[in-house]
């Protein structure tokens, strides 16, 4: 049975303990700007610095005794490893986290710096791949997808769930799109607790297969992504395409300059530090000055935080 | 009779419907480094990005109608103008701002977009305080000093206020000492709240007039300051002199490459945008290493969050 509410209300209860109920914020001026209230839910300020660390504490925190003291392996070299190495050592279980040699230095910091073990790779899919492959021969770790399984899927759920029980009614929702494991967990929320809001998943033109999966009634690979939201690259998984179609109203792209315009705008008046990815909502709406949220109530999911502060895309 | 409590209190009321009492926020990350448990008052997220908005308001809320109608001039260039122009857009009576000719454009646009009528002057002191006088006798609006004056003083105490009685007992306060109105408002509330707790002013050591004022017994004025912490360049105003030598139990210096390297730390681990002065209280826990803090609850007030995005200081 494909994953449903059911699952995120056990995935809630499950990693309360271990996670941040982040806060809400609205800002006068972007609320001004756009003639629409806005809640921004700012899964930035949350453990791991994104919301990957509710999807990596539902999966962990979920698996059996004897599966999960042989460890936990990703090959991402983003949040989603960072999330699995905090949510590893809370559990007291080995993290091997896989990293591309061009990694950035201050990502393997954090990872390393959560306890994970770090093992270093060409930065290709298919060296990544089976260095995870050889560890799990290895140890006997089990390998965590970063957005195509339930329990991550359910987990990302949870932060639409706090933010709608917190601002209660909303008329859009509003999240970027990657590989889906977010919009997939914040579509099962938001279609059980409004199901006449609308909506609407964001993504960067240069890395649009969402949108054409979404249109063609197909899963098209991502190919060549060019895009400075760096969360956004992933082609959408299996799981996440199927909640997609069923309960996403639209997919909307917008351009780099737009992405680069929506993060300094949140930078300098919501005083909040995002990473590129979590703009693209924002962008969206400035981009495309949609006059169907004019007077509305809209969610945004800011969905993290980890940027480098030595390469401001701006300067 | 000197600002008391009493005044904290009032103003507090006074301001409470125009205000927004800010989040408290902590960070494992820095509370490891410090092996101390750190409170930070995010005054960053306040109105008009600074604690300036709570004296701004508490002194022109308080003004009598006929006098306050007239309006309100400053010609402070940072947050005071920018408090003031808010606060007077709400009170409906008119701010008249006097910024020299080289203030940065953001800051002209931030206190124009509040409503506030500013006149360009020679950046010179008697240029903006002869141009404050002919606005003065011009309209009959009243000078509002931005920290030498009680109702100012009283209203930036409402912050301190606010961080104690959410987080309860701390056995360290400290705060950025420039002009003094916060550090003179946080004395009187740190010292009626919690008798026993240590107020620690901490100041950029390129404008370190705070100090050596407080070490010789009389008011040295600030000269040629040279520090990033643009908001701290001021000399300590005579009524903030009274206070910090009746209240502060110590007043300590940082270098600009230790503000620097705090400020970096609160971006990169907590996610929020301060400005430069903010830092300086962080930098001097790290810079001094004091081992009084070890095991200590801190209270830290992040002054601000205007900062020139395409200027960082790391970069």
């Amino acid at each position: 049975m494909a994953v449903n509410y059911h699952d995120v209300l056990i995935a809630h209860e499950r990693i309360k303990p271990h996670i941040h109920k982040t806060p809400i914020l609205t800002n006068r001026h972007i609320n001004e700007m756009l003639e629409s209230q806005l809640f921004f839910k700012c899964e930035n300020f949350q453990i791991s610095g994104s919301f990957k660390a509710r999807g990596a504490h539902n999966a962990i925190f979920s698996m059996p005794e004897e599966m999960v003291r042989k460890g936990v392996v990703t090959h991402s070299s983003g949040n989603h490893a960072a999330a699995v190495a905090i949510a590893a050592s809370k559990k007291g279980v080995p993290a091997y986290v896989v990293m591309p040699s061009n990694s950035p230095a201050p990502k393997k910091a954090a990872v390393s710096g959560y306890g994970a073990y770090i093992t270093e790779c060409e930065p290709t899919l298919v060296a990544r791949e089976s260095e995870a492959a050889k560890i799990i021969e290895d140890t006997g770790a089990t390998l965590l997808h970063p957005y195509d399984n339930d329990l991550v899927i359910a987990g990302q759920g949870t932060a639409a769930k706090e933010l709608i029980e917190e601002v209660g009614s909303l008329d859009f929702v509003t999240c970027p799109v990657g590989g889906g494991g977010l919009l997939g967990g914040t579509a099962i929320s938001v279609k059980q607790l409004l199901p006449n809001a609308k909506l609407i998943a964001a993504e960067p033109l240069g890395a649009d297969d969402a949108k054409q999966s979404f249109e063609s009634g197909k899963i098209l690979p991502c190919k060549d992504p060019k895009t400075i939201a760096d969360g956004l690259r992933s082609t959408v998984g299996k799981r996440n395409y199927d909640l997609m179609q069923r309960y996403v109203d639209d997919v909307m792209t917008v351009r780099e300059d737009s992405i680069v315009r929506a993060m300094k705008l949140i930078w300098q008046y919501m005083k909040v530090i995002i990473e590129p990815s979590s703009a693209v909502p924002l962008a969206m709406l400035i981009e495309h000055g949609l006059t169907s949220v004019k007077g509305k109530k809209v969610g945004i999911i800011l969905t993290g935080g980890n940027v480098d502060l030595d390469k401001l895309p701006w300067l």
